[in-house]
């Protein structure tokens, strides 16, 4: 059948409790949560047969999603940003003087895809910072260091490579990993942040990032931080068969044809749905994610401190 | 019923052709030429009852259509840089001296939307050369000056009063108009150019850009030229729909039911649906529309002249 | 001699001051003003005797300096958004309600040269939502529309014709053209601006942006805001020059000799001396001044707002 | 004393000369070759002598010299590309199937620190083609992969650190690192390329570049290429000051007379000079290596076909 990956574990275990009409799901834990309009979801993937049910390892999924997140209000912004540095607290642990590398995956100029990058020229960075400033100076810093390792059309280097090669060199305690994400659903474009303690996957996000980035092949935790930003073209197609065959009940469409009507709607695979001003959508999700970083390891700077550092 | 503009007259013309079932549309002569992988329609409306069924304006729209347009094959950008520049001089007359105002029409802030002012960057300007530079100089060059004006949204002025108020001051003989369109199939986007001696009318590209500029509007001819750069996400499952029930042959569905699937769907409007790599090929279309209009009108050129002037 | 122009009133007057050895210059008044670590100087052209002084054109000159401004202290930068408010708000005199047309002059692909568009993008720009929007909503705007023209060598077209192009069709009350300054000395090099309420005189600036901006051309007050972003490269030598004559009391250096010999130093007449990081300076100061002209020209918007709308 | 560091060898050589009066320096070969208007000198440093006299370490330094790579002529381009071609395949020996790393070093959002990077988004990467294309595509390519690592203020991490760490992983059997270079003359700037076998030395470049990139630190062979993108705005004042006393016979100034001189007039050493147009030389001088390495290591690819690889 046409498939269409999801990197949302949220939405991995919507899709499956739909499909297998279960109300609870083996191995699949959830909460809810509300601050505001921003809605927080907790799945947590318990065992292998969690797994095998959504397709997502076992571990943590948070999602925060609200509208706000595509908007330009820049208090609804600082309330997300906030979120997301409790969020990231939490799952982070004590992180207090902790040696951080933030990786921003994706290619830098394909928009949708450049959120990691963008990202990372929006950090506080530390860790060069330590041998030479007062003692007093890095009270309540991290050491942070970021690298945008590019994609692998660009570079020839699979992005884990790299993230290993540095890795080694520098010893983090943990490796922080920003990447624009696939959803299956247009309203969840720009809208939901899901932070996951499994690491990046084989194949997530817009592009081929290929080989997992994970405590397994990098040797520490892989905190993983995305975004959808965008959907397959083919997804509004399936959604239109589907809303199209409820509406007519005694109609049914063979899997197979399904696909051909998909094939003959959709011929390039090479496009996608995005929003109209995603531009200056990356820009500030990109922001938004920096920031919800910068608090959550820099605890002793302000906001006004974190603007005169990254400009 | 959910219509969906289209902003090239040959889809106009083959979508009244397919709901009249008519094989030849009164008030409307095409025909049909072909060099190479490149091939040129040109649909004339002659009257006003062509005008009523297509809903364009009496005028000649040239559409040169080539996949290789989405590419970046240097041999077949050149390719179709030629064709441009032959079917430009055709229907710019003898332009020898001509004062031109190229307008760059679109947000150069929103890629897809982008081409209008990024062509404009990449034109031979040379109105301002005529008065301080040597007689034998401007042989074989016309009198090119160019703007881009930017959107209502980012400038609070409509672009037609800006090309107005500049076209009054510096009286141009013809108006060249560059703009990004929509079209109604996703294979046409960014693999076809259409030239038309009619303006542009209200409402075209991806933005908001009302005002007719045109000869009425604008006292002299104005050439548009276009591609187009996405499609509405609407479009995606209206061909789905329409698939569907042409392979149920004896389902149908009501318009008012369509609408309301469709709306399900797509729930925002403000998605569009674009290639993967829309920032290059936004770059590599605004070159070769640059230089079909340099060889257009500054005959005197060679290729490498060209390239000295716009760097 | 070897004369390096100033765009800066306060300089032209310090050098008059310094060569004609003159306290009090006739036809010129200077009022100094302090606000924490910003300096403002008040520097009237009463009368033709003091434009034929200083080569200024009788009107009022403020300049806003602190060093503050270079540097990236959002904190600084909201102080020195308030100057440039009240400053802009009493030279205005009464705008509420009026039609504001601003323009951003200069090259936006020259960094030091790319202010003036710059400012223009973060503009509110409200003239197109006063006939759509409700009445309440517009309660504390003025109508503001703005254009980034282009540059002469980019446009082929001057500067001025533009703008009076699009005056004549809009009929602003007032304009406001904010632009880069050139000034004769380094330190003063992002780290001040200019309000003028005489225009924009030929030949200002980074390039070349002939034919005067004024009340006489434009027919309607013209307000310049400008910033000094480079020094000629020359200025650096003839300040050695005059620094080691200074230091060796008994030599002198005939002006002609002093041309030569800054002839073979500075070979190029074409380079300009910068800060470092003139990328991120020209980014900040652009929304300093944007922000100074959002709150002079929109009383209603609180800082949250303009956000809003500047995203 | 002022002491004005040059990464070019062939400067060092020449002001070794100057002051010391020697026609020869022992431990420096120098030879000179013209292809048309483009100069090529080849100093070589033989011993540790050689490299005490000029500063530069045992090795080869290849200066490409034309005033034409400033400009934007696309046919001298070709030249300059050609020689850069040679001289690098001469300096890479046998690199037929060889692994080549290229390090795009410096910021890429300072423009002119920003060629290093710029050149490695021009680069034909193919290390990730050869295990999924068909061997006969493979012939007369070599294996190129290509980082830009970012400058230690924005990640944190010494560039050294990243490539090594990248270099142990990817095994190369060479490294070509690109970067931007400071040179004494402004007449140098953007119209220099050098090529040298001895890898970087700490502290080149416009920024802070430290740890040496070099085969004693990285394990293989480190090629540099470099271009000087600024002068510091001291060199004016210092040659101002040799001008002039040069000018003046009778006249001395101390070492530290002249030290206090030049501090009084340049006193923010965070400035540079640069070209007025850095922004398209950086860009086009960015292209003109990337083809010379591209043809340089890919033997068996025409014009055309890098073309169609870099889009």
């Amino acid at each position: 059948m046409y498939n269409i990956r999801t990197d949302l574990a949220v939405e991995a275990r919507d899709i499956y409790k739909e499909s297998s009409k279960l109300d609870s799901i083996p191995g699949i834990e959830s909460e809810e949560d509300d601050r505001g309009n921003i809605s927080i979801t907790r799945v947590r993937v318990t065992n292998e047969e969690g797994e095998r049910a959504i397709g997502k390892k076992p571990g943590i999924y948070i999602t925060i999603e609200t509208p706000a997140l595509r908007g330009n209000n820049p208090d609804e912004a600082e309330k997300i940003t906030n979120v997301l540095k409790d969020e990231l607290t939490k799952i982070l642990g004590d992180c207090e003087k902790k040696n951080v590398l933030v990786a921003g995956l994706g290619n830098s100029r394909i928009t949708p895809d450049s959120i990691g990058p963008k990202t990372v020229s929006n950090l506080v960075v530390t860790r060069h910072l330590f041998s030479t400033m007062p003692h007093e100076f890095c009270d309540g810093l991290s050491h942070v260091c970021a690298i945008a390792p590019g994609v692998l059309g660009v570079t020839g280097i699979e992005t884990g490579e790299i993230i290993r090669g540095v890795a080694e060199r520098i010893k983090p305690d943990v490796i922080i990993a920003v990447d624009a994400l696939a959803s299956r659903k247009m309203e969840r474009v720009s809208t939901t942040i899901q932070i996951a303690d499994t690491g990046i996957s084989p194949g997530s996000g817009v592009g081929n990032k290929r080989k997992a980035l994970d405590r397994e092949t990098l040797g520490v935790p892989v905190i993983a931080i995305g975004v959808p930003m965008v959907v397959d073209a083919a997804t509004i197609a399936i959604d239109t068969i589907d809303a199209l065959i409820g509406a007519m009940d005694n109609s049914t469409v063979l899997d197979n044809q399904k696909e051909s009507l998909i094939r003959s709607v959709v011929s390039d695979t090479q496009t996608m749905v995005t929003p109209k001003d995603i531009d200056s959508i990356a820009e500030r999700i990109s922001k938004i994610l920096a920031n919800g970083i910068n608090f959550a390891l820099h605890k002793g700077l302000s906001a006004e401190e974190i603007s005169v550092f990254t400009g």
